[in-house]
């Protein structure tokens, strides 16, 4: 099992109404590898400026991902800053500097041509089209992409699609994607567009996991702080899809159970700034939830 | 098992992108009756004026929901009057005519006093506090109320729910009354002025049902079209309390099945203007919803 990813690595300045962080790790590709290492080896492939923080690149590497794909250009490092009102579903930017990502063109190395399982965060389709056509023979690839790219480069997106097993998305950009106001319907637009299975973010709300199994709904777990949701999405599409890596099977059980997982491993992201709760994260905590959102779930039939 | 629901019969008028209905059969105590009548006998109290349209009394009395609790005033019969964008989220009132409503009373007959089982659908929280007065030995008390009253007469909403074992109640409503953002902590704040079960309406996202036993998620029915919005709230509760009054129980497995036996009530609704659906809706019906959200929820251990 071979899972690669292609994104960002980032350094955040966020604000909540609980405190605030300047400079912590983030980006899709570390919230995504950082999740995925629990389950399944990862090679990340991305991009980081100079004087970015050893301590991060340590971390990263001492959760066994292959750094071999970070590339170090000559400039600063991709920032973003951020807040979150108490309404904590969305984040409010306040700042953005691709700074090095801006010239990122990934150029995957013989050993990362040869991944099994892909998994492209959100990138310019362009970028993330580039990237596939490189690896030679994959398995399974799974993308993510955010309204800006639906709404300015539909064109480049569409044809990303064709290529994508898995699509990992927000509920409203399944709307803007499908244009069509009922989800249901928007989800089997999107999956005629090329994706056979399509996870829909809904923040506090849970999960939608729509396949040609079936429907299958995650609430998300309950948790009495949320404390900063940044990386949430890329965290639970690392559980999603490092599961899957792991498992190597695509049935019905496995895609409902990998829905959990990365609902699980998103739930931890929010409880701290950054990666922070994730470096303390064992899988006796992960199963502990994973169990809780079953009890949390099930009903029987009347007698 | 005599279920009493004490509330509004109105006369509604609604538009939504797919339509819209004139003076059509509405009011939080028929949509809770006509769903209960699935489950339970019921007994309506309520307010009618002249001129009532008969086939609606016809209907709720073919329904077998005893009516010698609907009270014939001079006057007109509430009307209300909405409409609802794409975002058939939230309804945009447009016009609110009280008329006989406004000055309604409710004196329970011997018979109503008796009831064991109390619904108190969103009135003045002073009126509910006076019907259940009214009754002898109330075994269950389930109310709803609404972000007006929350506002308006907190305090004789405190008292009433010092009395009340469920509350069923919007999102933004438990977080309203409990003056605080987090739902979990919300929901324990609001168990904690007197109900010990609550159920939290989600609109399209579904139920969370908090009880001394556990949080319980229940996600939507899954629906491809929604026309019609209006009512779905008390129809939930309809089911949700008719299921309750029917299998006397309050365990756990009992408070779960009865959230799911809302839940489909409620997408039946939904699917047409006023109860029209309702009318039509048989228990092989209700029962493959039911069955089709137990698939849609279902995960299993890793293995």
């Amino acid at each position: 099992m071979s899972l690669l990813v292609v994104g960002s690595v980032a350094l955040d300045s966020v604000a909540t109404p609980f405190g605030k962080v300047d400079d912590a790790l983030g980006g899709s590709a570390c919230y995504f590898s950082t999740s995925a290492s629990f389950f399944s080896d990862v090679q990340l492939v991305a991009v980081i400026g100079d004087h970015f923080p050893e301590e991060h690149v340590d971390f990263l590497a001492g959760r066994n991902i292959n750094l071999d794909g970070l590339q170090r250009s000559p400039g600063k490092t991709f920032r973003w800053e951020g807040r979150y009102e108490y309404d904590l579903n969305e984040a409010q930017t306040l700042d953005t500097r691709l700074n090095v990502f801006e010239q990122f063109r990934p150029q995957l190395s013989e050993t990362h041509r040869e991944a099994e399982y892909v998994f492209l965060a959100n990138i310019d389709p362009e970028l993330q089209f580039e990237v596939l056509n490189q690896v030679k023979k994959p398995q399974l690839v799974a993308c993510d992409t955010m309204n800006f790219w639906i709404g300015g480069k539909r064109d480049a997106l569409i044809r990303t699609l064709a290529h994508v097993d898995i699509l990992i998305i927000n509920e409203a950009e399944v709307r803007q994607l499908a244009d069509e106001p009922n989800l249901i319907k928007a989800a089997e637009v999107v999956r005629g567009f090329g994706p056979r299975i399509l996870a829909v973010k809904r923040g506090e709300y849970g999960v939608l996991m729509f396949s040609e199994h079936s429907v299958f709904a995650a609430p998300a777990y309950p948790l009495e702080s949320v404390f900063d949701p940044t990386g949430a999405g890329d965290t639970f599409a690392g559980g999603f899809f490092g599961y899957l890596a792991a498992t190597r099977n695509l049935d019905d059980a496995s895609l409902r159970r990998a829905t959990i997982f990365g609902t699980v491993m998103a739930s931890f992201t929010v409880e701290k700034f950054s990666l922070e709760r994730l470096k303390t994260l064992n899988h006796s905590e992960i199963e502990d939830r994973y169990k809780h959102l079953q009890a949390m779930t099930t009903f029987s039939l009347p007698e």
